[in-house]
């Protein structure tokens, strides 16, 4: 179903955290036409009469945005705890994604994309395993959530072998799903290049990967600086650090999204910032690994452009962008104080900042006319989140979770109808999810 | 209504993580009889018939304990973010205490209640203000938490004139909530001597505490090590160590609670275990307020008794246990490694370290026969909990939420049934709470 064919939304009587230049919030009613919002209050309802979606004494928000997820091992969850990254990796998560299937990565993608938009998440940028990326976008076309995707790229002599391709064939099949996926789904689904990290790639790799990505319009998705073993390694085999490298072999910029960046200097996020290369912050899988606290105010501070992401969730584990987003908050403050990273900074990483991550700042992000209509609803009626009076983003940061999430539009789709995913049976999706995991489990001996 | 009346349960179809001595988790039915926990598994159902919970495909714990609590400040949440300790207090938290009315005590316990029971916090130690604490134990006792609450004490000079008492004055209050609450309906409350801290509070009134606390069989609630800037205070003051000052007056030991607890050296902690002083661990508080990171694992590797607690909900700002436990287990990891305090430590936190520092440990923190039901329900079908087969405690502590408890007993009482408040009505509660909220705020100008 093509994004016009949808018919008009209006929801009626919330307050709007709009997100707008002037981070206006407004008691009006929103309304979507052919997927984008036409009018935020005070327009006459148009013909034909649209779908009306109460929304009285509820908050309306942009979708939230995770800027870097790993659907493929949603599956993966609770098999891989208290691990640190290079034992995940070698021991648990290689071996688990070499074992997936066409079946297994289109349910992971189910099971995880129906976590994100219960919880809100209307948009992700998604890095899959190297093999099977088609099913994932079949699962993501199906169950409407707004995703950025790529095959995930291992092309070095040092990557574990089930996993590694030859670097050719990496790259055809790279283009090969960025002409069927970029701009599928009415533009909802879009394809990035995906290497994993620059221990896993080589130069020819990752160069090849700058000019794909540049021709096609495409972000190039990638992990940097989450330890000091990795940069260690990247300063042994290149001579250079890691940010560094990455801009000699073209992956920086705007259209660049670097996942954790915590190993950073000054002079690291400088060059970050004047690039404006995105970073995307994963604080939850940052502590769990044990990789550390990511400089993120210093990086706001000096410019930089800032997502958030829950990561995989086998080092999380939930996918869920409130967690991120107050443990975001939390983490700077016993290193430069309470003040640091206030609520309203926060809720700017998992909407305007993921936008960016996305190259998609033009059309979400933000409840403003003109954009595409990501939006959700929440009910903050709950105890957890009163007095109602207090200040608003501070509910929504500090005290709001994925379970007051009511409504989710994307694309001007009602994904999400009172708490409930009309666009696929949980149930199903529990089930069928369940069957791939314990196959995993077995096949890998975990 | 007392315990003996209530009519027996039997919790039918759940799988049990019992927490007793072998931590065995059983798939058992689990009968409740007046109160007290009288089968699991393999008993014939007793005469007369009991009230049957269908539990089938979820997950049974005991009540999962907050050790440190102040009800008081639930209707301040969200009126004090983002600032350091000794401003959050002096500009908000102190001012707005100061402004209780029995009638504002009342409606802050009753919201903070209703938000623990939902997220399936069955007891609290809760230290009050200054006044009114015959109000919260009314409500209380009414909506049915288990809880040792204490009226909140403060004679030192430097105290603020709105809250400071007469030392004489502030302990006879204190013997009389005692003499009218230590052991109410039928023991589910208790009282706790409750000094604010070593810098609010004069010796003979921590001396006096601590015989009337011996004399009474009730614990000590008081906060300790939480910022240098309390440590620099205690040590001006007293010439001591703030650990030694308090043992120098008595408070220390089993019956002691100590909330925070951050800057604890290693002779403080070998201290701390070897008198077997209880102490409280608030992540979330102590991240938001930018206290630091308090050296859990290694108290525990000391043998330290360890509790959790959401602390008040403006410096939080929820009072939700999962939330703390996850958090426990991260935020050490990026310190000591991401082995440091797994999930099966952090579920101990919040069940067997909190019933000892309640005092409790024969009575609750496990689902053993004999003791006293306090039991929550988990229904873990929800995608973010999937896949099933995953370690189950890794389940709970990283994956599981507050929206996540479906049904509550505390002291054999059905106190949530199907995720729904039994005991009060949430909209009366959230009408009421709001309303005095808003009083307090004129009243303090914030």
């Amino acid at each position: 179903m093509s994004a016009r064919a949808v018919k008009p939304l209006l929801l009626r009587g919330a307050r709007v955290v709009t997100m707008d230049p002037r981070r206006r919030i407004v008691d009006a009613d929103v309304l979507v036409e052919a997927g984008t919002i036409t009018a935020i209050g005070g327009r006459p309802v148009p013909k034909p009469a649209p779908q009306v979606i109460d929304c009285t004494g509820m908050v309306l928000l942009p979708g939230l945005v995770q800027a870097h997820i790993h659907l493929c091992q949603t599956l993966f969850r609770g098999l891989a705890d208290d691990l640190a990254l290079e034992a995940w990796l070698a021991k648990r998560i290689w071996p688990l994604e070499a074992a997936h299937t066409e079946e297994s990565v289109y349910w992971s993608a189910m099971l995880g994309a129906a976590e994100l938009l219960l919880g809100g998440t209307t948009a992700v940028l998604d890095m899959e395993t190297v093999r099977h990326t088609g099913a994932a976008f079949e699962a993501l076309e199906s169950i409407g959530l707004r995703a950025t995707a790529g095959k995930c790229l291992m092309d070095a002599p040092s990557s574990p072998p089930s996993l590694r391709e030859p670097t050719e064939r990496a790259l055809q099949e790279s283009a090969d799903l960025c002409a069927k996926w970029h701009g599928a789904a009415g533009g909802r689904l879009r394809y990035c290049f995906a290497p994993r990290f620059v221990p896993s790639c080589t130069g020819p790799l990752l160069r090849a990967v700058s000019d794909l990505a540049e021709r096609a319009g495409a972000v190039i998705h990638t992990h940097a600086a989450e330890t000091p073993v990795e940069l260690q390694i990247v300063q042994r085999d290149t001579g250079n650090d890691e940010l560094s490298y990455l801009d000699s072999v073209g992956i920086s910029g705007p259209r660049t999204a670097l996942a954790h960046c915590v190993w950073v200097d000054k002079e690291g996020i400088a060059r970050l910032a004047r690039q404006r290369t995105n970073v995307v912050h994963c604080p939850s899988s940052n502590l769990k690994l044990g990789s550390g606290i990511a400089p993120i105010p210093e990086m706001l501070a000096a410019g930089c452009r800032v997502g958030i992401g829950a990561d995989g969730a086998p080092c999380n584990n939930r996918l869920d962008a409130f967690t991120e987003m107050r443990l975001a908050a939390l983490i700077q403050k016993p290193r430069l104080g309470p003040e640091a990273l206030p609520a309203a900074q926060a809720l700017e990483l998992a909407t305007l900042g993921g936008a960016r991550a996305l190259g998609l700042e033009t059309e979400i992000g933000s409840v403003e006319v003109g954009k595409r209509a990501d939006l959700i609803v929440l009910d903050l009626d709950g105890p957890h989140a009163q007095p109602a009076e207090a200040d608003l983003i501070s509910r929504i940061v500090y005290s709001a979770r994925a379970a007051d999430v009511r409504h989710v539009v994307v694309d001007g789709r009602l994904v999400v109808k009172d708490g409930v995913l009309k666009t696929a049976s949980p149930e199903e999706i529990r089930r069928a999810a369940n069957a791939q995991a314990r196959r995993l489990r077995r096949a890998v001996g975990v």
